[in-house]
């Protein structure tokens, strides 16, 4: 059983820093914050936290070092100078990095005997403690075992392995389907509202659809794991002519389709090299630089 | 109640026009059909058919016409040359077209005493039949309420009222969420593959994250309806920080990030032109123009 009065230290009070702060304040635990520009401690402070005024003094307080900055330059800044007082101690490193950048920091950690571990966030900060929120870790296992009951206050957690890249990757390959999800919704929305509808009436029409749409992944995975687009669901020549037509009338109510002209143009480089007849789904093989 | 033994003519038989009409054979209907290329209508003849040579001949069978061709231009051409045989008959346009090239067949049939009804289908040919397919219709309600038994042996069908360009406008709106979700999905198999895993093994993972995401379009709807990008649960500056390390992350592994990037070309006129603090949604009035 984890202690649940044990101290913690969170560093980074950006939005994400601060609700997972305040979720373990709420949680009963000893936490100390540290930011580096002032002022972001306030509402913690009020609920509970000790807010430290530097680096050395916020990890002085023992426990593990749970780390959420704006990005991986930042995190080697931050903990250089303290890597002597990190030895034999755990840190949970939740900022956004890549799979590399991780790898990078679990080599430094490595390297000053610190207990490295990689964390991907897989919410947005209102999600924080509530149900539908995930975190992908990866790196030690000892670390992951040793806090997984202050893991869970934040949200459900799944170990991805010891190599501290894996975290990120599928982290980062899921969110390269939600920002083109959300610009290609807001195309949609932008072409209803223009022709006198709401986004909201819209939202309601396409959600349904879009959640269904998740279902045809395995499908489709299933494809690009064989290599063989031969037999299509959808050709190549029809994607044309249907992202074509919603080309047509996006512009017809004076929005610019970006989101399906940038699928429009990865369409067409396979079309263009002769392959119109297979599968949809092909273009990734462009993505990838078309190497199979 | 419609007389499932009515006669029904089918004009083009691609793949989702040969999923249409042999849903309408094995519902027992009297089912004439045509293609302008000959030899698809064999298996369909097989399950009792009858293959007409001509268009006059195809639509003399009697009953409404359905049209599911390539495009607009393809339907003109092919109803144009019978317009007299169609007078106070059904046609129900399945082509996919944009809103005002539905509103001009509309206005045609008008001028030549037709009843034009649009429909839009929002599924794939193998859906036709089985659950999760829809079909949205609109323009006459007469065509609609008369042949309903018949829509409903093809899909969930909903009417979207007289203006014949509206099932057109939310289907093409909904498909622009989808193939930027398709495209976005495949960098993220395309960057897993590319690490040593498998696309079915990144589909698992990122198919309930990613039909979940769709919950929160009822949010950002009210956010566009609103206006108001001010209070962001996610601001433009972090998206950027996201995108970028999405970017990195993809090219690592040798995948050119195609969706992701044109997500960040998006947030990146509005971070210069100096709203970064403002929400990531606002990028849908970067695809209005910014006329907001």
């Amino acid at each position: 059983m984890t202690d649940m009065r044990a101290p913690v230290t969170m560093l980074g009070l950006g939005a994400m820093g601060r609700a997972l702060a305040a979720a373990l304040v709420d949680a009963g635990r000893d936490v100390t914050v540290w930011n580096r520009t002032p002022g972001k401690a306030g509402a913690l402070v009020e609920r509970g936290a000790v807010e430290a005024a530097g680096v050395r003094d916020a990890v002085s307080a023992g426990g593990p070092v749970v780390v959420c900055l704006y990005d991986h330059a930042s995190v080697r800044e931050t903990l250089d100078p303290v890597a002597a007082e990190l030895r034999g101690r755990a840190v949970v490193n939740l900022t956004t990095t890549t799979p590399d950048e991780a790898r990078e920091l679990a080599k430094w950690a490595d390297g000053h005997g610190i207990d490295y571990l990689d964390g991907a966030i897989m919410a947005t900060p209102p999600m924080i403690g509530a149900p539908g929120a995930q975190i992908l870790y990866s790196g030690s296992r000892e670390v992951f075992d040793g806090h997984r009951a202050l893991f869970e206050v934040w949200a459900a957690c799944v170990y991805d392995g010891a190599d501290a890249g894996t975290a990120s990757l599928f982290d980062l390959a899921i969110l390269a389907g939600m920002y083109p999800l959300f610009a290609g919704f807001l195309q949609g929305a932008a072409t209803v509202r223009a022709a006198g509808g709401t986004a909201a009436e819209f939202a309601e029409r396409a959600a349904p659809f879009l959640a269904a749409m998740t279902g045809s992944f395995s499908h489709i995975a299933r494809t690009v794991d064989g290599g063989d687009y031969g037999d299509p669901v959808q050709s190549l020549d029809w994607t044309v002519a249907a992202l074509d037509a919603i080309g047509r009338a996006t512009r017809e109510q004076g929005v610019e389709p970006v989101p399906t002209d940038m699928v429009g143009a990865l369409v067409r480089a396979q079309t263009e090299a002769g392959r119109g007849a297979e599968d949809f789904y092909r273009i990734v093989e462009g993505m990838a630089g078309d190497r199979k």
